[in-house]
């Protein structure tokens, strides 16, 4: 028998996803509860917050693994590399789940940024620990801290403009070309610190 | 009294600032019909396609005004002078709607895409039109066709990904440093063509 913590971490599992592929709004308890195979009733049990209190655990979940990624790629010290791969990481799972699967946090919180203080917080949190991931990565490359961080942001933008491109003509152009082009300008960035 | 054709475009335009502040879920005919001062009823007669129908109207309406915008900005001739205006200027929109008021097209897209064929196509053919703004404002530069292409799309993406980070941070900063950035970029793009 599955014991609770499974029971609770499952959801939140499974609402990630859902978030991710179909928003807040499109999201309901009977499909989180079917789909991650927990016992109905138990959820406010897990979550005496509701919906919003999954959300706000789902979007910590969802963020978390997405800063593990993003760190993985910069950590090989060569920025430029680390935006290529991600580019076509990025584009590759977006293709293979027929366009559903793009960034893990930009759906809900352009939705809900007017409705939930907790969500938006949750969703700021997120992104902002993916600059982070980037400026770590750049600052590592020999880029000055102040520069890195304005670096960065340029990316993460760049990147969710792309996503959300990708995703709506439904054609990895989008990620293909801004990749290429910042892992360009990326090299140009860092040429003369080295 | 008004005309037919008043009430229709009544309720696209309000529509049109619905979806862009809360997005497709969120926005019912009921608040629809109330916020422009429409009489109840006569969606079915103007909208018979339903909401989606009247969402893919908006999407039209919407995507056109934001061209007007883009294209007004580029045909000073200095498309970084232009991306700097574009960027004050969707600071300026978000921060004085108290963050409502970002991408008219970005929230639904996100939303609908895996839901609505027509809405998702609507979305996508309002994200070319301002491709194609900002393209034709960087080959009136003197960028060649295909660089200004795809220097376009990163301009888009970084602007996108901008509005959705100042609108999660609550603060301007994002397309502040973003539109300060790529300014810089683009004098550097644009400078041994000159």
């Amino acid at each position: 028998m599955a014991r609770s913590s499974d029971t609770r971490s499952k959801m939140v599992r499974t609402a990630s996803r859902l978030f991710q592929r179909q928003g807040y709004a499109a999201t309901g308890w009977r499909q989180v509860v079917a789909e991650s195979e927990t016992p109905w009733g138990s959820q406010s049990h897990h979550f005496p917050g509701g919906k919003e209190q999954l959300a706000v655990d789902a979007l910590a979940r969802s963020g978390a693994g997405y800063e593990r990624l993003l760190r993985g790629a910069f950590e090989s010290g060569d920025p430029a590399a680390a935006v290529e791969l991600w580019a076509a990481a990025a584009a590759h799972q977006l293709e293979s789940t027929d366009w559903a699967e793009g960034c893990p946090v930009a759906t809900v919180a352009l939705e809900m940024a007017h409705d939930s203080l907790p969500i938006g917080d949750a969703c700021a949190d997120a992104f902002a620990a993916w600059r982070r991931a980037i400026t770590d990565g750049l600052t590592d490359a020999g880029l000055a801290p102040d520069r890195a961080e304005r670096t960065a942001l340029v990316i993460l933008s760049a990147f969710e403009g792309a996503m959300l491109l990708t995703r709506s003509q439904r054609s990895t152009e989008p990620l293909q070309v801004v990749g290429a082009e910042l892992a360009e300008w990326l090299r140009t960035v860092l040429a003369p610190t080295r």
